[in-house]
């Protein structure tokens, strides 16, 4: 089998062998019962190594495209999808239990948020739907030779359980780098998590019942939504204007709904990169500890400002165990570690940890390690300036792409306030509202078709159904070269929805 | 500062550091303010890497013993706990919400417990509490040289978040292991999860509301049961016997409780180390049929069998979709990388996935890639057979050094009727039971003197109470001189409790 390889392509080998197969099984050219290459012979034959070849068949077995017989090799399956063998077998129903009694926010994500989800692989896409920074910056290279050092030193120590509270040399680390940002923390208040998420998570789950409410802005992060439904807690959500959200109707909501909790993301909101501000921030931290009610605070991106005075964290406003700071280091690193931690005083850091250690008993102990050999103050915020620096210009790249190619003569999209007033200071995302009438759903399937992806903002919003005229894009993942190209093909697909939504207007 | 490092001894360097200055501090020979020396300087004089000093520096830090100023250096605290800052600056008492309402299951461990928690480090004790393998016998060279070829060859890709559901090419790698086992699954019905522990979490959380029963064996695991508190579960226990779980007292717990989930370790039982037999299975999975209850299937080392013949998993009879199966492959290998899985059918899977994505969003991709370039079905199956070789000889050498030291001349320990019957057939434990009257809880102290530990039997009993006359020890962790030294110890440290219980008589 020849499959024609592009070396120097973004696409790992393996993808592109998937690719080939995958494409020539749907188009017939391998038909049902084909036995593939041994992957010894076609890695052979390739010049690759056998690994790749062996995970592209891999790949393809998982999508049910291929099966293997042991000792016999590797054949293309009839075309359709597998019958559940089990299932067929009994020719059964399913058991009661396992449909839920009640909606429960588990349903299958909606076709709407295609872009979050993890699509085959399609070196054509700019996909600017991702929550995360360039890929291409993550410090592999360095990480690796950390590793190394890691487990030449460390040896089975570093491949075991660990302390439940996280490793303690990487919480002491923790602790001398929230100094630097003003937040003054001890290494036995931090609690070491599976990425900032599953810190949301034993918050959320410790200190919330089915039923009770917890407060959120409107629009804010889906992952936090999703979450937040997956507990039935009931979400309720705050306006927000470009300096965050509005403390002042705060009170009246808090008498209102009585919370258990208020989730906030200060620094360069998710979705729409506002930052609260410093008269705010007191109001809000004083309100909380006037009604007695928790502050959980996520900082997911909070020190990658990339101009502007930082602002206090409400954990360093917080007199003392009213807020619960949750960050991660690995967001802007190297996400697929998935370290995060919290901090928080008082007798709730010792039953979070047991909540921790119940739901997974601890955090790879290795990565752990690695991380902590990896992040030292210093690099740290050298790691920082240069991604501020980066990102920076990025920002700039899509601002300015975006009133170039969507906004000519007033037309078209538009900033909402607190973007066109405020360029986002820092962070990953620019908010953009479509213009009366049009659905970021509906031109969503329109901008992939012309190679480009965005988060819709129906994704955002608590009550599931506002922020359809909305939708973001992730600045800090592509080159101002892609970011300009992204931004044409968005036009593209805009002026396609609009001619199709407006046929035989100009403007109405 | 000098300080005597042993390179042959299983103590890191950094640990005997740590544990060096920690005697100075704490014997007044480092007294409060001294200046620690510099780690460049400190590791010069003692040829060591400076990271090694820098991470005994850290574990001093973390304990609260010494403090570091920036560019100052490190220096020793005053002793006695640390205030802690925030509170004393307020002196303020803790809002309310930082204490449960009602008794949660997440009340601070036991005292009792202590055998199961992360102890300072003591190089003389021999610690049979463990629920692993032995640590010396995990591959870190292999799995180094892997980890780093994953790093090398998919670069950043290996350090994204990566498919919810696990990376594709692991989930066919496990079923094709499961296969080899006699399980037939799909990999898109395998889900990859932070270890064991978070499969049982997230099935536990999906399929049950607070107050709910679930059924267990009593004993059981005691991380299930702590998972199962902390859900504010009720849980009650199924009478067990030498063949496992008494399934024929099952249907009238099924009829009086109405449970909604039936937890089992049918093999290597944690902590009895019994198997469920044959017929048991079948009438196990027969009656969670007929009463529409699901199966959570525990099978945390049930391929690693000494002898006998392997039985069919619940989940190989499964009629479809009633059985959810969980395992992991870290266990045995590596339990630092928090790798498991669960396997099941029907609708509740894509639930499961919704749900594992809103806890954490997914499992490390770098470490998922890893364990897959390293495990095949061939170096797994020789893994495990050159495991079973192992310990089946410290098996024999734990039993034959309990027949002789603890109970000569019938009188002192018993096995249990499980155990005495069946010594374990695979797995890790031994199940013993101390002569009347007398608790493990008691013993324990006692034990740690004599400089070893076990796992108090109270920790694995539903109701909290009962199993105060027993306790698990693990034989896979230690050779077998280490066994019979152990062993040994735990004669002397019985004796010592026999003789302040029972001054005056020989037998009451």
């Amino acid at each position: 089998m020849r499959i024609p390889l592009d070396r120097q392509s973004k696409l790992p080998l393996y993808k592109q062998i998937d690719a080939y197969i995958r494409a020539s099984i749907q188009s017939g050219s391998l038909p049902p019962d084909t036995r593939l290459p041994a992957a010894r012979q076609l890695a052979a034959d390739l010049g690759v190594n056998r690994i790749t070849v062996e995970n592209a068949y891999a790949e393809l077995e998982a999508d049910g495209l291929v099966y293997s017989r042991v000792g016999s090799g590797t054949y293309v399956l009839p075309p359709g999808p597998l019958q559940p063998l089990l299932q067929d077998a009994q020719g059964g129903s399913w058991p009661q239990w396992q449909q839920p009694a009640s909606p429960d926010g588990l349903e299958p994500w909606k076709t709407a948020a295609v872009g979050m989800l993890p699509t085959s692989p399609d070196a054509g896409l700019l996909d600017f739907s991702g929550g995360i920074g360039d890929h291409r910056r993550f410090p592999v290279e360095d990480f690796r030779k950390v590793i190394q050092s890691v487990l030449r030193d460390d040896g089975a120590a570093s491949l075991g359980y660990g302390d439940y509270r996280g490793y303690a040399p990487l919480r002491v680390t923790i602790a001398h780098v929230l100094a630097s940002q003003g937040i003054q923390a001890r290494p036995d208040n931090i609690l070491i998590t599976a990425g900032s998420q599953q810190a949301l998570t034993l918050v959320a789950q410790l200190l919330l019942q089915p039923g009770d409410t917890v407060l959120v802005e409107n629009p804010t992060y889906s992952g936090a939504l999703e979450l937040f439904r997956a507990l039935r807690l009931r979400v309720v959500g705050i306006p927000m204007d470009e300096r965050g959200m509005q403390v002042d109707g705060l009170e009246a909501l808090l008498r209102e709904f009585q919370p258990k909790m208020i989730y906030t993301i200060p620094n360069f909101h998710n979705p729409t990169g506002a930052c609260l501000s410093g008269q705010r921030r007191r109001q809000l931290v004083a309100l909380a500890d006037r009604y007695n009610i928790p502050v959980l605070e996520d900082d997911y991106v909070g020190d990658l400002r990339y101009e502007g005075r930082a602002l206090p964290a409400l954990k360093a406003l917080d007199p003392g165990g009213r807020v619960v700071y949750v960050s991660t280091f690995s967001k802007m690193l190297m996400p697929g570690l998935r370290v995060g931690f919290l901090v928080v005083e008082g007798p709730v850091y010792d039953r979070l940890v047991r909540l921790k250690h119940a739901s997974d008993l601890a955090t790879s102990s290795l990565v752990q390690r690695a991380l902590q050999a990896y992040v030292t103050v210093g690099r740290y915020q050298a790691h920082l300036r240069r991604s501020a620096q980066l990102y920076r210009r990025r920002r700039d790249a899509m601002l300015l792409a975006i009133h170039r190619d969507l906004m000519p003569e007033g037309a078209g999209l538009s900033l909402p306030a607190e973007v066109r007033l405020h360029p986002p200071q820092g962070g990953f995302f620019i908010w953009l509202r479509l213009p009366g009438g049009l659905s970021s759903e509906e031109l969503l399937p329109l901008a992939c078709q012309e190679g480009m992806a965005f988060a819709p903002g129906g994704l955002f919003f608590p009550e599931g159904a506002g922020g359809c005229d909305c939708l973001r894009l992730n600045f800090a993942a592509h080159s101002p070269q892609e970011i300009e190209e992204g931004i044409r093909r968005l036009g593209r697909a805009l002026k396609r929805l609009e001619s199709c939504k407006r046929p035989n207007f100009d403007d109405t």
